[in-house]
């Protein structure tokens, strides 16, 4: 999606395979600075730090840092090893480097280095497609919503699932992009999400610089707001979805959608297929992460002066608890926007769109 | 309630009746201090600049602005519009100012002085017992709850209804310190409550304070808790409740009730019955207050050196919406506790408490 104008995507290689730009996600929404990654050091660093975040770009930064290593002429296995290490709970992470392995192990020492450049390319355009495919789904959804209402269709979103997450598009804001790029009149709500503020800080500044028209608000207001008519329609991501169409997401999506059910607002999850996990019955088995107390207790933002600075909102000495995720009931969610289609909620509706899992 | 091991009141008079002391609450939770209104001029300005909140705590200082108005020799007109044309809006502003007037006007000049110190101190000790019995009747059904469990009592309240907005006791948190007192185990989960944080900052500096057991969350996570039974039930105030039972209270609310009932979980609503608008016929005629953006975009907190600065967590340039109420309708509501009892949220149910209305 467009930076300052320009079409940007989360990492890129530099033409002479010399290294890999990314955007320092650190610095979001305060400041824009990118990254050029020369090393598998810089590219481990990057991921530990969450220079990069989201699922699919951790594993697109994972391919390039291998590609970094044949670069450098470190071996396969170490190098391997040492982005493995880096958070050892992404699920990308593996992926993105086993298939990266499965691809060079069996080359020469010489043939590795291309073959890895080409892998990691062939991997982030995959995310891309797959984004892209999400968002052409998604974005018929609003166009009907827009078929049937004067002015801009209203859509909430929670969190950042956005393209700063993936490659390029998104998942739960591809639909928005895909829309708005074919000029389907439409604003966005955009919950701030705390405790991390991924919503204000992340999602509005991608919004903001591809130009689509949003609105901040605390993750309070959005039921107020669909009790008033103001939003037509949520669209938000996943981490996992299991088999019946449960899905976890971030904490507080469980709200949104109840809001959303009592006030007939359609709620849609957007997901690639691969985040399915076919393994789980229902949502009540996904555990969930309880992050630090200082996520909640202490906030990041920049001062007057442009400083950027943490401080403090909770009295010294008040505990904090930090459940960073919560499980949205199928029952809840209009319709799973995939790759393959728009879908029901439910053990059939996947079935329908990825039949080879009866 | 207790500040540093002493019972203590959001606002009380010095012993020769010259002056008024209240807590400077734009100071809390990171201050703890202390200021002693002397004059007409420091009560109005105490109330205009939020020194002090919450409309019982606000009719109750402008009775003490009237008795001060007194010691300077300010006739009760001037003294009584000076207090009026601090906060317009608030009814107990204007509900004060009119008591003290209808006890001052007929008496002599010289009578007045002593009157109105003595009226002032009636109007903070008529609050404090009607707090003090919704504390009573709500303890009630903390109680019950512990009579059936093991382990503490878990209550979940939104924004601050404590003795902070009220001269002590509050209306939420009024049953939560009745038990407390009375040896009930309990443990109050607080929402931090954006945008003004309220909950984060006021209900767990009082609660710290009073040494009850609390955490803080963020508004996100309630819905999460009580799908996974870590929460017995509910107790949140209300601004302004319709004679159908339906409640306005501070944004975020709504969602609450919405998980409470999606869970089985009682969600309880406190308030004086001097706040039922009995001209409402339902809660979609309240008028929803917007407030500045800059409440969204921008959070206070305290640095690790301990200066109190003020941060903005959007992106420059990005609009927010701060839509400061929402409210909960009736049928998410299990029982209103006011300082009569405790009865169903519902015309019926009102009318049974206050049979004066039929």
């Amino acid at each position: 999606m467009n930076v300052n104008g320009l079409p940007t995507r989360t990492i890129a290689p530099l033409p002479d395979l010399s290294g890999a730009t990314i955007i320092d996600q650190t610095r979001l929404p305060f400041r824009y600075e990118s990254l050029t990654l020369r090393t598998l050091a810089d590219a481990a660093e990057a991921i530990s730090v969450m220079q990069v975040r989201g699922a699919p770009l951790i594993g697109a930064t994972a391919a390039y840092g291998v590609a970094l290593a044949m670069n450098e002429g470190v071996d396969l296995d170490p190098a391997c090893a040492t982005l493995a290490a880096t958070r050892p709970t992404a699920v990308n992470l593996a992926w993105a480097l086993a298939r990266m392995r499965a691809v060079l192990a069996p080359l020469a020492a010489d043939e590795r280095r291309a073959a890895a450049w080409a892998e990691a390319a062939a991997i982030c355009d995959e995310d891309v497609a797959l984004c892209q495919a999400i968002g052409g789904h998604g974005a018929a959804l609003i166009r009907a919503v827009a078929e049937q209402k004067p002015g801009p269709v209203n859509v909430l979103t929670h969190c950042n699932a956005g393209w700063l997450a993936t490659v390029d598009w998104g998942t739960a804001l591809a639909p928005i992009y895909a829309a708005f790029d074919a000029g389907v009149p439409l604003h966005v709500w955009v919950d701030e999400t705390r405790p991390r503020n991924q919503g204000a800080s992340l999602t509005a500044w991608e919004l903001k610089q591809h130009g689509v028209p949003h609105t901040v608000i605390v993750d309070n207001a959005g039921g107020h707001l669909m009790q008033h008519g103001r939003v037509d329609l949520c669209i938000v991501g996943t981490d996992r979805t299991a088999a019946n169409g449960d899905v976890a997401n971030k904490i507080g999506t469980y709200l949104k959608a109840l809001a959303a059910f009592d006030n007939g607002v359609p709620f849609y999850v957007a997901l690639p297929g691969p985040t399915i996990d076919w393994s789980l019955d229902s949502g009540r088995a996904i555990p969930i992460e309880e992050r630090r107390a200082e996520e909640v207790t202490c906030i990041a933002g920049e001062t007057e002066s442009g400083a950027v600075v943490t401080v403090r909102v909770t009295p010294a000495g008040s505990p904090a608890a930090n459940p960073a995720f919560d499980v949205t009931p199928a029952r809840l969610v209009s319709g799973l926007i995939t790759e393959r289609g728009v879908c029901p909620a439910s053990h059939e509706g996947l079935l329908s769109l990825y039949p080879e899992r009866r």
